[in-house]
Formats: structure tokens, C-alpha cells, sequence
């Protein structure tokens, strides 16, 4: 059974890293000695060690190990034996090809539809969607495939923000540049507020955290989603 | 000789469409009776025949015709034979992927570095980098490669904005976006703030507008550069 966590970010403003998140963490992970972490996104360009070592400070307030994948051998066999993972964000061009280049897409697919808890924040969210295409981050290398996970039967707009009614800027808003997507594409996307997950329990979808959350499919006018709903409903 | 302007947008706020760049493109398309414009990025999901009608609006203001590069039965011939060329904002993956499938990539680039004038904005511009890897623009389709025009020896940033120090998101700042970009790649990036153009004339690529641009490359802390700069020894 699914027990899967996609966060909007890692961090609240003013906040420590994935504090706002810890309460929920504690009993997510609470079979967990040791969860593997998947450092592939690279914030800031930051090396695989720095930014295993950022999760192991978190996770080290609710006594929880943390392991880079990139300290095994083998990435599919720490997968499969995984007591349970948490991929972080960053740059999502670089993790998704990050993932494919080192083979482990389908693995880590397949290990969490079997029940591994997973917990993904930011990048480490928009990867559970059908594919990354709801990324906000700059193409910075060239995946094999835009196709991500499907762990749910929608894609991911982490980050999301409302239009700023006060800007000058001529820049796209993010509703617009989710518009053009669906010029071209029908999958539904959902734009998560920062400090909104969603809780997916088996085939349940449920939006957690304090905020609304806003619902674009292909033809039809956005709408906003309360939080506590269940979005099992979408495809 | 290379006759190009690359502008970091088409519109600015509260003004018309172009409308701040009509003085400077009825000097720089002065022996054009008709340009040809390419309207594959279509903002907001668009036609071509849309796209195409509102450059014409546009253009109609400095009694120069515009044509769709879609009118055409062979798109190859028409860029051979047209007297100017204007390829406008939209999304960049759509339009590179385009450019791509349209077999017009090289003929396209081809036509500029013989002197063909050219007016690209927004997206128009990003492609006139040696990649459009610094595009702000969602993946709403899987280009073929990230390769460009190349007609510059760096990369466009266009719509460049200024980290917001009154912000609580905790997206990603562009110059963030673009640092992750210098963890992998040497190319360097210019933000084009919204007001900017580079003029290319031969080797010469000269800042114009009111404002300044900046500049980032690899290892280097970003720079300033002032309008009525010289950029051509860049690499």
C-alpha cells in the first residue's frame, strides 16, 4: 500500500529545514531506523555529501538516520532494502536525469507503489507526477525523458504561486505558463501552496497543511481545494 | 554581416505591444517591405494565425507587412527569401521543439549570420543563445536537444528580475536558477532585464535600453554591466 508524502517545499520563510514537517515525519517514518536519502537535485549545486548531511540534521531531531544513495554500490539494491526514502529538491532537470542515468526510475517506482514511505519535497514531489513538466526550474541539463514516476494520476506544480497583482514584471505567472501546458497536454495539474502536502494512503490522495490548493485541468477554470479533501478522484 | 536585436521582452507594463521598440525597428528593418514572423512559442496556447495577426497589428504602425512562416508550403524557402525575420515570446520548449520539427534550425540561423535582419524577444531572444538552457519557461513539451541559434557566444536570460528581499517564498531566486545552471555548464548568461535589447551588428553585440544587464559566468561572482556596453568579448 502507498504511504507517500509530497511536500510543496523542504522550508517554510523563517523556519528550519523540513521543521514545519517534522511532527508529520515522526510518524511517517516511524518504522524507520534509517531512511535512504536521494540527493540527486542538488540545490544550489551543492555535493551529494553536503546535502545528505542537511537531511541527516533534520532527521536527527526525530532520531531518524539518514544515507546518501550515492554511498552504495549498488543504488537499486539500497532501494529495494530502503526502510524508507526521502528525495529531496533542487533542480529537477538534474534529478530526473540523475535518476534515469544511474537506472534506478522504474526501482524507486516500483519499491514505493509496494509501500516503502516516501517523502518528496519540491523537486523531490514534482517527480511523483506523471511527468515533470509542471517544473518551475531552469533546464540546466537534458533529461532522457520528461516522464517521471506516477505515483499519482496527476502532475505537480510545487511552489505554487498566486499572481502578484502589484508587478510590472511582464514575465509569465504561473498560471499562465500551467495554461500553455494545457494547450498540449490533459494530465491535471495541481499548484501546492508552500506548507501544503498531500498524505496518499493506498489509493487515497488527501491535502493536508493549512492551505488551499489550486486544481488546473485542460479546458476548465481553475479552482481552489480545500484542505483535508480527497483528490483520488483526478486522472 | 549579422544585423540582430535581441530583446529581453516584447511589451513592457502598460504600454503596447512592441510599442517601446517601434522607433528602433523601423530603423532596423528599414529596406523591409514584409518580415517574416515565426509565431511557433504561442503565449498562452495561441494559433499562429492569432500570433501572426497581432505582430502584424504591431508592424502595420511602421507600415512593414508580416507573414506567417505556417502561410508558407516550404518554411526553408521562405526564410531564404525573406527580407527580415521576428520571432516572438512564448514558451521556449515549444518553440525550440518547432524549430526542430520544422527542419528550420539551421536555415534559420544560417540566413541570420548572412545578414538577414533579425528581431527576436523573449523567447525570440533565449534561442539566439548558444542553448536555451536559461529560459524561465515550463517543459510543456520534450525538445529534441537544448541546442539553439548560436548566434551570440552566450546565453539569454530574458524577463531578468531582481530577488524580491521582501518575499516569503522560498522558490528558487533567478540568479539561484542560474548559479545551479554554472554547476554544470561554462557558458556564460546574461539577464536581460525588461526595457534591455542587445544590438548585434557584425561582431559587435552592444547593450541598449535604459538599464542595466547582469552578467554571470561560471566560478565569478556576478557583474553589472551598463548600458552602452560592449559584450562582443565574451566566450
Amino acid at each position: 500500500m502507498k504511504n507517500i508524502i509530497i511536500a510543496s517545499t523542504s522550508t517554510l520563510h523563517e523556519s528550519g529545514y523540513l521543521e514545519y514537517l517534522l511532527p508529520e515525519l515522526s510518524v511517517h517514518f516511524k518504522n524507520c531506523k534509517t531512511i535512504l536519502f536521494i540527493p540527486y537535485a542538488r540545490p544550489s549545486g551543492i555535493t551529494h555529501e553536503e546535502y545528505t548531511e542537511k537531511a541527516a540534521l533534520a532527521f536527527a531531531k526525530i532520531n531518524i538516520a539518514v544515507k546518501g544513495i550515492n554511498e552504495y554500490e549498488d543504488p537499486i539494491d539500497a532501494l529495494q532494502n530502503a526502510e524508507g526514502i526521502f528525495t529531496g529538491g533542487g533542480n529537477t532537470f538534474l534529478l530526473v536525469t540523475q535518476l534515469y542515468k544511474n537506472n534506478v526510475i522504474s526501482t524507486l517506482s516500483d519499491v514505493i507503489k509496494k509501500g516503502t514511505p516516501y517523502l518528496g519535497t519540491s523537486a523531490g514531489s514534482v517527480i511523483c507526477g506523471l511527468s515533470m513538466q509542471n517544473t518551475n526550474d531552469m533546464p540546466i541539463i537534458y533529461p532522457p525523458s520528461f516522464q517521471t514516476l506516477g505515483l499519482i494520476p496527476f502532475n505537480i506544480n510545487a511552489h505554487y504561486l498566486d499572481p502578484d497583482t502589484q508587478s510590472k514584471h511582464m514575465g509569465e505567472t504561473r498560471e499562465t505558463r500551467i495554461k500553455e501546458f494545457h494547450s498540449f497536454n490533459t494530465i491535471p495539474v495541481l499548484g501546492l501552496r508552500e506548507g501544503s502536502w498531500l498524505d496518499v494512503k493506498g489509493e487515497s490522495i488527501t491535502l493536508k497543511g493549512n492551505l488551499k490548493a489550486r486544481l488546473f485541468k485542460q479546458n476548465q477554470i481553475a479552482i481552489e481545494i480545500q484542505t483535508g479533501s480527497d483528490l483520488s478522484y483526478l486522472k
